[in-house]
């Protein structure tokens, strides 16, 4: 049996992820029976992250390619399932693996790996950036990073929670991250559920949170990031690197190194999410109304202050 | 018979207030019987903008007199009124008008010529900042300061509105401005109203916006500005000056000088409202947990492109 907060499932049996859309006012979990129930729930953000969604899509095909269906079935659903979200990267990585093992003890096999891969990774990140946080530190986060968002303890929100089983006397300011508010739901769950402390606030009280208390530093995860650094990652994550710019607070990206996609020479060849206008306005949206609902933004990498990886800080 | 978008009135009757709280599911009128009354609805929000709240409260205390009450129970009004919301000139400087007239007429008087003035104050504004907006243009405008907020136009709205009278080919982004969505709610149902071209976006996504769509220039309100143009107004107010300035947009203030409060000589004295945390998130508010939300940020003068008066362009 693997077990995360995120996630619960056995080889052979239904695979059951946390519904992360009804949280915190419910935890609930939602069984997937095949791909499409997990491409449905990628779509609508019951499971989310982007490592998370890899390994979880992972999980998902090899255990359809089990039931033994027909290559060309489990070739369409491999194709779907890695379109079901345009912008992170580790999705469409971890189909192209699961497809490049040819019988399915070996996919079952590379999705664990996929799995325990992350989670070692999120370790090394934490190990690799713990150190850049003092203690009695300040610190800004964004979106949701954490065991909501990966296989281990997270990649940003890893770093964050190293410090503080390090006994660093630090303290998270958590932006509500419109508007699916990831940031209120998610991330300010995951601290108050281990008594880190923790503040939330909307996303533009920003300038007025760090021109009246001291912030140390921000740590922000990414979905996507071009061969010379610029980062997409959830919308909101460029005006906070502007912001931290301005008041010339260090501003760091936490993610593996396979999030580097090198295909992509700058980040305007980033392909960004264009979601439902809904999300942002239930009243409007059944009017027509112009609503502008990107998914993500491209940070450039002049903002970014370092790229914390399993290999080092870039 | 005083009728404006935000209320109706006539000198012995009951005072109706659109009740912007319920805004734009509902479009409900409240009876205000007394002080009391508009004591609780300014707290309540259900009537808010610096210029509205000076007006209405004005008007209420006017009324008030004119039914005799004994002059300490004047007085304690005047008292509660100027205090409803701490944050805004104008409240204080249209209680203190009123109650510098002796007899009730002069009161009644007194509040009506407020209310007018406020009507032309907008014109001239409109006047003064209208040719800084270009046909074609992109206008970037934040919280509402439009026919919701004063007894006119409005202010920032109210140029942008001058502009679109003036058939100049404009369009407006709209961040929703949280917690209370004054944004989403109010400016873009005013706007639609009018058939104003607008678009509608979270405040997260203004540096998004930015890079990827032209945008000519921003246009805020003000709460109060202290003697070296240091400038409180909504919350998120300084993230997007900030934004303007990294991305060289000209970013205008636009408000009657008489907010400008010659006794404060920078931006820290303002002294900013602090509002119940349960407006940022019901779920964390019922929890104890920790939660910001200052109702308004200072923007320091160095930021502002321009401040807009009935004076002319400071």
């Amino acid at each position: 049996m693997i077990k995360t907060p995120a996630f619960l499932l056995e080889k052979t049996k239904d695979f059951l992820i946390l519904d992360q859309s009804l949280l915190p006012d419910k935890k609930e979990f939602v069984k997937i029976k095949n791909p499409e129930d997990m491409t449905k729930a990628i779509k609508k953000l019951q499971v989310r992250g982007a490592n998370l969604i890899g390994i979880s899509a992972g999980f998902a095909l090899a255990q359809y390619a089990l039931t033994n269906p027909a290559q060309e079935d489990l070739n369409f659903w491999a194709k779907k399932l890695s379109k079901a979200r345009p912008t992170a990267r580790h999705l469409s990585l971890a189909v192209d693996r699961i497809m490049s093992k040819k019988n399915p003890e070996d996919k079952w096999l590379e999705a664990v790996k996929i799995f325990e891969e992350d989670q070692k990774l999120c370790e090394k990140l934490a190990q690799n950036g713990k150190d850049l946080i003092s203690s009695k530190e300040n610190i800004l986060t964004y979106c949701n990073t954490g065991s909501l968002a990966t296989g281990g303890i997270g990649t940003a929100l890893g770093v964050i929670r190293q410090a503080f089983y390090d006994k660093k006397n630090i303290h998270v300011y958590v932006p509500e991250t419109r508007p699916l508010d990831q940031g209120s739901r998610l991330t300010f769950w995951e601290l108050s559920e281990e008594k880190i402390p923790c503040t939330l606030l909307c996303d533009n009280m920003l300038a007025e949170l760090i021109s009246n208390q001291k912030i140390g530093k921000a740590f922000v995860g990414a979905d996507r990031i071009s061969q010379n650094g610029d980062t997409a990652n959830k919308i909101g994550t460029y005006s906070l690197a502007i912001l931290c710019h301005h008041f010339q607070i260090p501003f760091y990206v936490v993610a593996p190194s396979s999030t580097i996609d090198k295909s992509l020479p700058t980040g305007e060849s980033i392909k960004i999410e264009q979601r439902n206008p809904l999300e942002v306005s239930n009243y409007w949206g059944g009017k027509e109304a112009s609503i502008r609902n990107p998914a993500f933004d491209v940070t450039p990498r002049k903002l970014i202050t370092g790229i914390i990886t399993e290999k080092g800080i870039l």
